[in-house]
């Protein structure tokens, strides 16, 4: 049994992920933004906001002071928003052990920088923790992970050390962790693939069928690959845990947040309104966003991602959208990849 | 519009592609096996036993004779079990228009021979016909193509002239087709599915969770790619309509077979019984048999196929099995992508 690990961030997910650091840290600390929900956990021992209905092991204790939490950790797990990572790893940076591995679980990107959430880590803390940030990924929905379902994760860390200690602390007979030294592909894999479930979401919402749902994951998990290795991923990455496996379960099971997010638009409500009547954040909104300005400054060809941000942000109908997206490929046109490959031979 | 097509296979996946090809050939034959079904097809409009509720436009005949089917057509899809393809082409052999090109739609192997659909084609046929051996594949439940649902396929042919006439006979604004000259991968992607669609059936059937069927499907993946490539694939077809899309939805839609039949799997049935009950052919089961036996002979580590097979033909527990599959990775072992991407940096 290891010491004393904190996460910061309780959340759904964060909330889930402290119950499985129960299983190998004897003392964990859950961090939440509000004082009331951080008492409202340590007297219910459940987190009826986020996680109804899981019951929290003793070991771990809710705390709304930043310096409080992560006191003596040298294991650090940030789930916060994507929105308030920068914020909340500035304000974090001073208590910090000096040893500490900081990995984040954050699936989203800085909107206004465009930087993925280790950038943003990175540039806040001292150049002393570079080679210990990590980032876990994977089909993981918090309902699930909170019931002990059978769960897999990737962590990826530039130092493969790194990734083994933060292997380690999470592995459970129930939550199997792989590891892979592509932070990037890790990264953009989690972010965008919250892009696509929103699509799913909106197709279903459409009844376009089991048929157009299968065709546009496909053509999204291309499309995320695509800006993946532009931006430097490893291409493998997009097969594994953090591309195919975590695009699956995001854009077709019903805990997915964001498929519900695209559902909702089918229906013809605005973004604003699904945010209000979700009450919880909606990372695939912001994403689109975010990999819509990215996408026009590398010059990748993202049409799913276009099509999205028309109808989030343009006004777009999504029917429109839809049919747009299934009817852009010209009669004789081939698959790019198949095309690249009858030109090679 | 075109002279004449037949359709070779009057099961819900043949009946759903002459409805397609109506839109492209003013007479389109349907062959049955069995004279009554014909005699049904013709006098009800409809195929109640595989396709029901779907109106069949008046362009398609259906026949009971090869050599009624397919007089005069140049264009000829093959859409029989992988059992009985050996025995259909041979028998339809002497009455195939000498310009014909055949293309087949069946995801399977053959037992006996551990050979792919098209290289059994071509040994029934002259040598002659080699270069216009196509197939067709992808994310395309027969029910969705029946109503006109968006669907998108992918056809592939050594000859890229031969997959642009595939796609051509088919391509409707409801049915999109892609071309690749990628046959081997195509087809093994086609076949390969089903077992990790009965895979995600018993895991569903076990209520293991979303996150432990995406696993699955995700290191099912990796399994198919690695025979596939052995055997002469293009890695990167994995990732598309014929890998990644039909996969997805194959193993996580209601319509799937192989999927309901997993689900049958972890209540305990046996495959006879299965079989029995649904009255249909279920693929994934005899292909698990041939993959089974191929990953022996090419030393192919396939974990997956070997605990379903287990779980087929040894008497194996499903819980067992897969509990097997989600413990089988060492604690410390490394995603295997992600080991060789260490090793070569």
């Amino acid at each position: 049994m290891k010491n004393r690990a904190a996460v910061i961030g309780a959340g759904s997910f964060g909330t889930a992920l402290s119950t499985v650091l129960t299983e190998n840290y004897s003392d964990v600390s859950l961090w939440a933004r509000r004082a009331e929900l951080a008492d409202a956990i340590n007297k219910t021992r459940t987190n009826e906001r986020y996680l109804p209905g899981i019951q929290l092991a003793d070991a771990i204790t809710a705390y709304s002071s930043l310096a409080e939490a992560v006191v003596g950790c040298t294991f650090v797990l940030l789930v916060v928003p994507s929105h308030a990572m920068r914020e909340t790893v500035r304000a974090l940076a001073p208590h910090l052990h000096p040893d500490a591995i900081v990995v984040h679980a954050t699936k989203g990107m800085e909107l206004d920088t465009l930087k993925r959430m280790s950038e943003v880590i990175a540039e806040e803390l001292p150049v002393s923790f570079r080679s210990r940030i990590a980032v876990l990924s994977g089909p993981s929905h918090a309902e699930e992970v909170g019931t002990k379902a059978p769960t897999t994760v990737v962590v990826a860390a530039p130092d493969r050390k790194v990734a083994e200690v933060v292997q380690d602390a999470l592995m459970t007979n129930r939550f199997r962790v792989y590891t892979s030294p592509d932070v990037i592909g890790v990264e953009v894999g989690g972010a965008l693939k919250n892009i696509i479930a929103l699509g799913a979401g909106v197709s279903d919402g459409l009844q376009f069928g089991d048929n157009a749902k299968a065709a546009l994951l496909t053509r999204g998990l291309a499309e995320i690959t695509r800006i993946g290795v532009k931006l430097g991923a490893n291409p493998l990455t997009f097969s594994g845990l953090a591309g195919v496996g975590d695009l699956v379960v995001t854009a077709t099971s019903r805990h997915s947040r964001n498929w519900r997010a695209g559902n909702m638009l089918a229906q013809g409500m605005t973004p604003d309104e699904i945010v209000d009547q979700m009450g919880m954040v909606v990372e695939g909104i912001k994403t689109t966003k975010a990999v819509n300005e990215l996408a026009k400054k590398y010059e990748i060809d993202m049409p799913i991602t276009r099509e999205l941000h028309a109808l989030l942000f343009e006004g777009k109908e999504p029917r429109e959208a839809v049919n747009h997206l299934m009817g852009r490929v010209r009669r004789h046109e081939t698959e790019d990849m198949a095309l690249r490959y009858f030109e090679n031979q």
